[in-house]
């Protein structure tokens, strides 16, 4: 076992764990299906719902994300019906292609990376297209670190337009604010590895009242992400599949953390945490890619010098201070490297990332 | 984190992890697309491999062994396809149920429940229905204790009519033998919580060039279990969506240990260890569901004796004694109680739990 030192692991997740709660990850298998993980589920769903800001239905499914993206489509929608897809990156065109590949019909409204979607555009493309049953949205866009104004969207598609609203929350829920149920999000999909502080390998979807309506009407195949079976399930406080029992037992812990901290002290404390990046990257004479108003408070997307090479950068920060970060994704590629900065980041872990930038663009220009 | 004593926990999977593979449960966090993980996946792929005894493709989902399954099925079938399910038991439904659900058109070939699947019968249907084009099997029916023989139907699903070949090994490969690539199987499905020693939370597929062959005729729809990307990915040592790390790194250890003690000594110590369970039980005038020619050596079902309740009993066992066994599923639910003997077992937890056994029912009579 080689647990000498911790990366700085400054990717958009798994984002850095600390021992105290990898140690949950080594408590004795239990019995699934019997009473002591009955509790467990049960008291770990009701505390993600907290978090969630819901009071319906929600889901803990043993797969990544994108599973969580997948199970809102499936659930929800049949082939052939008529879906608004809003993308401004990589998982936005995901979540897009997942719709695609089960039979939708997908239209999509994109935005220029590094930019947010447009609310009026919104309305202007659900006003010209009645027949739009449902509208998928990514609200922390991971590959640029833009932040959808999902209220506002939230408010069209439902309030104006009263269509199904399917949100990609994998790298929001948990760190900023996501009102789910008074925003009136339908499903909301988030990932154990991002700002719950616990390892990947659990995925979450909230699934509300309006969301089980449309279920009724779908038929989209499914099996290993059918909710009707989880439902069925939960009512006797099993998952229907055997689940990820060490990582229920790492939840168990964070979630406590979570809410002893309190959700709008979280969101607070990744604004704080967020801003000392985007200062810090801009004190370097770094240029960001997204705008203040749109800036995600858990990514931050910055734009690379002429002539960097990011391949290079990233492997002298990792080589000589320990720090991890990411490279674009699409057209970003090469244009771009991205700090994570979901979960727990402490002021030293700040500072370091911020020295290994400086440094290794120092040796690279 | 209440690690204070482990429970003999009976049931067929999740099986007793030791601390010494717990303890790698609390590796940190690292980059799931960088060059460490890169190496971890090849090498535990290659290990899976290895006891596999496959040169095809494998590939590691994080999912239950049900989400293998379904892998399975999408990725080699298309809606319309006519489908063989041999069935035992409640797992073997399972199977069947997928492909139903993904649009197949499936004939059921069932075996009486406690009973393994007849060749004759199965060379028979493949006679009378040349257009099948794929076999669904389940190797080790989880549900009754009952082991198929694999290597037979194989023989006849291959070598005489050269239909694919799908196998549920999820509780048998790595406890039991079977040999992938010389019984020509196209898919083997297994999970990490079965005879691997490590907790629940990722699943494993191997994938034949015959099944490649398959998907390129396939059009179920997939998403999250489409084993293109795995495959695209994996050329870069990658999966598609970011993996359960920590299960890994538990595998990591796993995997040696099991190659250290080779894997023809693994089946002899299941088969030495199924014995003293099957003797055990019979010594204390109780009878085994499956007759000794098909009885398996990962879960051993005994029929409950008249007035008892399974409930009761298992409570009590539990209770009393700290063991934990299963209740039979479908119809045999009030008449079996099952034990699982996938993985390690100590000579220690067969005597507690024959004893747990003994004494409960005396209670209970």
């Amino acid at each position: 076992m080689s647990k000498i030192s911790q990366t700085n692991l400054r990717i958009p997740g798994p984002t850095p764990v600390t021992p105290e709660i990898l140690n949950e990850m080594s408590r004795f298998m239990i019995n699934h299906r019997g009473d002591e993980f009955r509790s467990l589920i049960e008291s770990v769903t009701a505390r993600l719902k907290t978090i969630y800001q819901t009071n319906q239905d929600l889901y803990i499914l043993t797969a990544s994300g994108t599973g969580a993206m997948e199970t809102a489509i499936v659930n929800t929608l049949s082939p052939g019906d008529s879906v608004l897809a809003i993308t401004i990156g990589a998982f936005g065109d995901r979540f897009a292609n997942i719709a695609e590949t089960y039979g939708a019909n997908v239209e999509i409204l994109r935005s220029k990376l590094g930019e947010p979607a447009d609310p009026d555009k919104v309305k202007a493309h659900l006003n010209s297209n009645p027949n739009i049953k449902a509208v998928l949205v990514t609200h922390n866009e991971t590959s640029t670190g833009v932040t959808n104004d999902l209220k506002s969207i939230a408010k069209i598609v439902k309030d104006d337009f009263g269509k199904l609203l399917l949100v990609d929350g994998v790298s929001s829920v948990g760190s900023i604010p996501l009102e789910t149920d008074s925003w009136k999000c339908d499903a909301v999909a988030s990932a154990s590895q991002k700002g719950w502080m616990a390892p990947p390998g659990l995925a979450f979807l909230s699934f509300s009242l309006e969301a089980w309506k449309a279920n009724a009407y779908s038929n989209m195949p499914r099996f290993y992400f059918d909710l009707r079976e989880y439902k069925k399930y939960m009512e006797i406080g099993q998952p229907p599949w055997t689940p990820n029992l060490s990582l229920f037992f790492a939840l168990d812990k964070t979630l406590d953390l979570m809410l002893d901290e309190g959700v709008a002290n979280i969101h607070t404390r990744h604004t704080e945490t967020a801003q000392k990046f985007r200062d810090g990257v801009q004190e370097l004479g770094l240029e960001l890619l997204a705008k203040p108003e749109c800036a995600s408070d858990t990514i931050t997307s910055v734009v690379l010098p002429e002539g960097i090479k990011v391949q290079e950068f990233l492997r002298l920060a990792k080589l000589d201070h320990n720090v991890e970060m990411a490279g674009g994704q699409q057209s970003l590629a090469s244009k771009i490297f991205r700090i994570g900065h979901l979960g727990l980041v402490t002021d030293e872990e700040i500072s370091q990332t911020l020295s290994a930038i400086k440094s290794s663009l120092e040796k690279l220009q």
